[in-house]
């Protein structure tokens, strides 16, 4: 929240300490949704409905899309049928679904009972789609045009019926709602002639999406072709929804933000941060944090079979670390960039063989550079500087071939990961650094041992 | 790029090289410029421009906006002047800077003379202001309407001269430049009579950003308040340009690409992966790799100055690879939640304090549950089951204690750096991982032998 809002929120405090509500409602009615929203999440549930009645009919529904579930659930609580029939009515469809999609059955028997026999209906079928669909993101209430209007009739159809559309920028052009264009209200406005036929103004090639398509490829759409309204159309064709940008900017954010969970090691949260317990972090976090304790167990065993030779030259221990971390940092740089390109619709399995080559060569030069480094600093700071007579040549050398040998592995597990479990699909975030962390680790310590066997013992 | 466009890639191919131009014209005017664009930016050098010149111009426009500047440099050096003016004449101004800020000097010295005037003076203004500012993303072309204009004016004003404008969605009521409000299309267009004054349509209670103001931000308030256009005014409240919901959408792309990069030990890039050559990739990737190897030198130190209790008792090395990769993913966990938390604008450095309570409450769950199992896995894998007898009770409760500290420890840590980091002005997305990772091995060794020394020694 900003700092304007921090000011007011303390502002409102006072007042309703004061119980000036009608200095409340003035405030309030100067506002933003989002803002009013934002506050009215952090009140008191003495409060909250008490506040909510003070906004006027048509920002108090826009308010409530904004609100949090937990709020939502409290007032609806809190409503009478009839103030409930008041704010359902003023929703858009997909807003409504949203929030059913979150209320106990309780709740939702009773929005349902409010909602226009129309709002029902429709609620209900989107309520069947797959969750995370676009059918599941959908609105109904978009604005259609028989292909045999012209442009004053089109303006004259939006006039009559815009008012409770989602948008009315982007109009479906309709045969027997088969959907065959689709025509901008930019394009009706400067049309030069009312009696121009939108048909000659309507873009045939349009993009659309199918009910069961993902909202992950929804966002991808919308941010490749810079649009405002994507059409979803079911297996015939016949338009049955749209998804506005709106949505699918906040699909964006959502998915975005469930990736960088799964690379940072943890379950997808549908709730924020701040609105966490404990135990819900908790939840979320351990089940990774156990997998990879126990997968640990290899790179335990690794080190206790070569136990002998570890005390025999306890020196080579010193190294494991940077060892495991330069692996493991390698792994997760190539793993993080190839989940994002796959993210982006970048690359794809088929770009398998580019990206290995890519990976490779990249390897290379990073591995000559950094065990030449890695040599350096080891005669310089590790035997000259700190004077670790046991740190030879040799050992610094088997240091570096490991090193060299860590990391060009490292990369190539890194890039092909994600691109083959996505492949069999799996979610490719899941192979991020954690994942490759626990595998590269194994296996430098394997190169390590292996190597030293070869050269010292 | 989906599988429709490489077939039709492949079609395209096949009709080049039988040289059938007219096909390729037909078959490229069914496609969006995006499509285009990634096709035409496979294609050879002697290609292009041939292919190029096919499109319709205004097609033409838009395809070149979407190519990379590969492409675009490569065009424009084959385009007579002629040809480069027609497909300025066609750019909107913010796509035109995007482009010339990719160019060298004598193509931008190309396209500055070959912009129409007002065009001209609009991308030198815009490129002064500060990269990554939304003066620097913002267009132009927008619908400014006087403040005494009633509905019809309105409505006839923007069909003489919405043309060329981004949006004409939004429009923006001024007096004397002084942004006063907004008005939608959508609104005017529903009014039910000609004759309303517009002002009572006027939204006084607008967001808008000034040309300083991050880019960053400026996402954050399109997915916030579900814009489709946000003003950007100057410090006296002059408008002075818009930025269009689709600039924003790419903006949200490019900082969340950005932040995964900084998380995954990168250093930004540019360039998409597919786009960038090994020498790119290793030039971002070689500095933190550098840089975490060089650091991993204290966690050599910390074990080179145990060597003598480890030579004793080496069955305490088989842990550390477990005690470190827990530590690190205990850390990463909660750094990346409060970078991405950060990102999202929904902390910020004064909830510090329940952050830190939060993660500390979270920590003593999970080590407490990890560090039962792992006591259990200890004494029934590596002891019973693999008949380890160096490994006792006593080791093993060792062990425990010290993954309880690191992972209380790491979470604290991995908590605070990036609300830190970013408080003092760095971005908080360096603290990520890696970072956490070496700062949290050289910790957990620590605890590891300082433990060790108390009880064992």
């Amino acid at each position: 929240m900003s700092e304007l809002n921090i000011v007011l929120e303390n502002t409102l405090k006072k007042l309703l300490e004061e119980r000036k509500y009608l200095s409340i409602k003035d405030v309030l009615s100067t506002m933003n949704p989002s803002d009013i929203a934002a506050i009215l999440d952090e009140v008191s549930q003495q409060q909250l409905p008490k506040i909510f009645r003070l906004l006027p009919k048509e920002l108090a529904a826009e308010t409530f899309v904004e609100m949090d579930s937990d709020s939502q659930e409290l007032l609806i609580q809190s409503f009478s049928d009839s103030e409930l029939k008041l704010v359902i009515d003023e929703l858009y469809v997909d807003d409504a679904v949203d929030i059913v999609e979150e209320m106990p059955a309780n709740v939702v028997r009773r929005i349902l009972e409010q909602a226009a026999p129309d709002m029902r209906k429709d609620i209900n079928q989107i309520l069947r789609y797959p969750e995370d669909s676009a059918g599941s993101v959908m609105t109904t209430e978009y604005v259609s045009l028989s292909s045999n209007y012209n442009v004053g009739q089109a303006i004259e159809h939006i006039r009559r019926t815009g008012y409770d559309r989602e948008t009315i920028y982007t109009c479906y052009v309709t045969e027997n709602r088969k959907l065959i264009g689709t025509v901008s209200v930019k394009d009706l406005l400067l049309a030069k002639d009312d009696s121009i036929k939108i048909l000659s103004l309507t873009q045939t090639n349009f993009i659309s999406v199918n009910t069961n398509t993902d909202q992950e490829e929804v966002a991808r759409i919308f941010a490749r072709y810079n649009l405002l309204a994507l059409p979803v159309v079911d297996s015939e064709g016949l338009i049955v929804g749209i998804i506005t940008v709106d949505d699918a900017m906040d699909v964006m954010e959502e998915e975005t933000t469930e990736d960088i969970e799964l690379m940072g090691g943890m379950m997808p949260s549908d709730k924020t941060y701040m609105k966490s317990s404990p135990i819900d972090i908790f939840r979320h976090r351990i089940p990774w944090l156990m997998i990879l304790m126990v997968s640990a167990t290899f790179t335990g065993l690794i080190i206790a079979g070569f136990e002998d030779a570890l005390s025999r030259m306890v020196v080579l221990t010193a190294f494991i670390p940077m060892l495991m971390d330069t692996g493991g940092n390698s792994g997760s740089q190539s793993s993080v960039t190839i989940i994002r390109a796959l993210s982006l619709g970048e690359v794809e399995f088929n770009d398998l063989p580019k990206i290995i080559t890519k990976e490779l060569a990249t390897a290379l030069l990073c591995a000559t550079v950094l065990s030449v480094l890695c040599f350096i600093k080891i005669m310089l700071v590790d035997r000259l500087l700190i004077g670790n007579t046991d740190i030879t040549a040799q050992v610094a050398l088997l240091v570096c071939i490991t090193m060299a040998a860590t990391i060009i592995v490292a990369k190539l597990i890194g890039c092909s990961l994600p691109v083959i479990a996505k492949k069999i699909g799996f979610d490719p975030a899941v192979m991020a650094s954690p994942f490759i962390t626990t595998i590269v680790d194994a296996l430098s310590l394997l190169i390590y041992f292996s190597i030293t066997k070869a050269i010292l013992l």
